[in-house]
């Protein structure tokens, strides 16, 4: 492809489209060898079988290694070890990292140690460290060996970081210059690189000690003139950096809010150790949206589709069980009233609506005061405002669904009463579930702990056995 | 602040307190003379309310427009309103652009017609067509003519793109250079520069009439001999360009996958009409992350904490009357075995867990697809191995977990053929909401609809009312 410019995200498809094509292909081709079973047919099968893979394979090599890695996910299992097995070998490791943790495994797995070996060996120290914790522990120890002690260094540095912290995301290229030259030195300096380290938009202006002093963006470098000196055209105001032990969370927000591209990373003395780019941070901020979806839905992790049924039981099992126990909870509320339902049968039909309701209205509150929290928004002095607030809201919902709800059961059921009783215990679960919806967060942030996890569950817990409990208790004392 | 390097995130979070504290000191002061109602008293308020606020406006000064935009979020409305009028009226477009939407119209309330022609004046083309909407219409019209004609053909063409497409997000700033140029020619033209476009990480090379040749990237730019011409350094093969009306979702995956700070924008003819960067881009994964989160929840839009009761009931209602809906019809499924319950009321008890936990698994199962749809691993053939993998994940879970909660209801009421219904409705309902969970977002995929639309509410009306039914009426047969 020469000027014509390419649409990459049709181009990916296409990819795929050729890849499964050649696939298809083939297997006509085994399939029409294997049903006439005769030697002169084995040998045509043999060559055609190669034709076909070394078009496959000639079609791969000039796929980009991101590309790869999507028709690998893209793939079920047998046709993406075929293609894993015509990738060259030396790309091997570029495309471990950018497949999904569960695809990557599949690959993993087919690999013997000396393949893994060379793939890891291909790797920048820092992507090293992504790749290590699926690694077979022999050939991690065989790999660290191979380093010279600099990446060994790095190696070790990047993994002693927490994996949400600035320090296990961090990139160690980068280019430095010093203070007292002009930018023509610079410009001459740079002219020595074959290529600079990926996404530099800026140079660390550092001392002998590797000390920061400033920042030199290329828009400097490029617009003043060659006889000025570093120290005259570089940043030193609002310098933005961070350090190894900063939350991932709160740089990827710092990367948004002041739309950077790199950032240098430095320790307590302000030497730097390393550079943070804006391609570390679009994929932090992908993966933790990644997260907060499937968890939100009850999956452990990113499932390979084409996953077998066991690896999919594993990977649902824990949040299924967990309702289960809720749900269980939910239904001895509703055993203790079985006297109650059994004089007015009614109740069961309409229990359910006050319980999900109750659970819907305090999703709403918890996702909203949730994501409120995560933007640092909220402080605890706020608790009151949002309580009153809150229940502001869930008093209007009562009245009015509440109400429409106990005009329908007093129309269904043909008892002002158990209309009276239905919009009553609509009012007082959606009360609860705003309360537990602003408290829940709130607590779990006081006491340290993430805001999120788990909130949605507990609160569909309270709303369910609280709206039944609610429901059947006021039925029980004003209709029997 | 000079040499040492600040810490963004923590810096913002200090903005706020700062904020807050001279905000309080401000109200102890009018507090104090409006309890001693006294002429003097009024006057040293009157001194001291100015020095406080002339500190406050002070500091505000020094921020980046995105950390006014986080505080006037952080704060009540009457609180924001008072820093909002302290912000120097050249700021308040650039801020008005950072601050969420529905902040953005509790400010814009309480401008005039003429300051906020003056806000919007302050602006690009491509970041005035992201305010226009939120303006009245006679501000927009003044807003129009004072355009000169260029400006006014960008804001026009970034408007009439459809909200989600690449034109709608790209900008029409940027460096176009010739190819028949040596570098050091374009190093020279650089220089002429104050200030290069935001992210200008590559320079566009153009013919006469504007078709894209190539990209002339930074690096090369440095890195190269200027003694060579643009032609020899530019990159011409695998330019990934987009066109305006390409979908944004695809541009922000070619971002991430590519790993792009900037890509040119080019119409049908190969004309460069304008630039994506990452920025948009991040912007856009981050909004587009919030929303899927936010509607999940059943929030319309993201909401200002401090919004009004009122704001706040608009912005739910819709998805509480949905669900009611759903409750209703799953409560009236009930209503046709009322006979059933009433002869043996264990029923009522154990009918909400069969519901509940098909909804659980239903959620897990269109979730995994949904995400797969949009990443393009599925393709509509393989539908059928998608089905069968769910329909045995379905089996695996009925089968082990219908078993436990059989012999849960066995134990509890005592009766085996009870526990077999359970298990039994349990497995019937998990199929149910597997192939629900396959089939809702394939099926809307093939009629051209976004999948993930509703899917969930869909799928929990689908196995509440299904899994009562399948409960109720297999007792029915079964057990009366």
């Amino acid at each position: 492809m020469t000027i014509e410019p390419e649409h990459p995200p049709d181009d990916v498809q296409q990819h795929l489209r050729d890849v499964q094509e050649l696939l298809a292909r083939q297997k006509v081709v085994e399939n029409l060898v294997h049903r006439q079973d005769m030697p002169r047919h084995a040998l045509v099968e043999g060559l055609l079988h190669k034709q076909h893979l070394a078009e496959l394979q000639n079609r791969l090599d000039e796929f980009h290694p991101a590309d790869i890695a999507y028709v690998l996910e893209s793939l079920p299992l047998d046709d993406r070890l075929v293609v894993w097995n015509l990738v060259k070998a030396e790309r091997d490791g570029e495309i471990l990292l950018e497949v999904s943790d569960a695809v990557r495994e599949s690959l993993i797995e087919t690999m013997d140690s000396h393949e893994l070996k060379a793939a890891a060996e291909s790797l920048d120290a820092d992507e090293l460290a992504d790749l290590a914790p699926d690694l077979p522990p022999e050939v991690f120890e065989d790999v660290l060996k191979s380093l010279d002690s600099e990446a060994r260094e790095q190696l070790r540095a990047a993994m002693s970081y927490p994996e949400d912290t600035v320090g296990a995301r961090m990139e160690f290229d980068m280019v430095t210059v010093r203070e007292d030259v002009s930018l023509e030195v610079v410009l001459r300096y740079l002219r020595r690189f074959d290529k600079l380290p990926d996404h530099t938009d800026k140079l660390f202006v550092v001392d002998r000690e590797d000390h920061l002093k400033g920042l030199l963006t290329l828009e400097s470098l490029l617009t003043n003139d060659p006889e000025d000196e570093v120290a005259e055209v570089m940043r030193t105001e609002t310098v933005i950096s961070f350090e190894p032990d900063d939350d991932a969370d709160e740089a990827a927000q710092a990367f948004e809010r002041y739309d950077l591209v790199s950032a240098p990373v430095i320790d307590k003395e302000g030497r730097v150790v390393g550079r943070l780019t804006v391609t570390d941070v679009v994929d932090y901020i992908r993966e933790e949206s990644e997260q907060e979806i499937l968890s939100k839905a009850g999956l452990k992790e990113e499932e390979d589709i084409f996953a077998s049924v066991w690896d999919s039981v594993k990977n649902r099992w824990a949040w299924l069980a967990l309702n289960m126990v809720t749900a269980i909870i939910a239904s001895r509320v509703i055993g203790l009233f079985e006297d109650s339902i059994s004089q007015l049968v009614a109740l069961a039909a309409l229990m359910p609506i006050v319980a999900g309701i109750g659970g819907n209205s305090g999703n709403q509150t918890i996702t909203m005061i949730v994501r409120a929290i995560a933007m640092g928004q909220v402080e605890q002095s706020a608790l009151k405002r949002l309580l009153r607030k809150e229940l502001g809201v869930a008093l209007v919902n009562g009245v009015v669904w509440g109400g429409f709800l106990g005009l329908m059961a007093w129309w269904l059921y043909a008892s002002w009463q158990l209309g009276a009783v239905m919009t009553s215990a609509m009012t007082l679960n959606l009360l609860l579930s705003a309360c537990a919806g602003v408290l829940i967060p709130m607590i779990r942030t006081r006491m340290g702990k993430d805001p999120a996890l788990g909130g949605s569950v507990m609160i569909t817990a309270l709303t369910d056995s609280g709206g039944f409990f609610i429901f059947l208790g006021l039925a029980t004392i004003f209709l029997l």
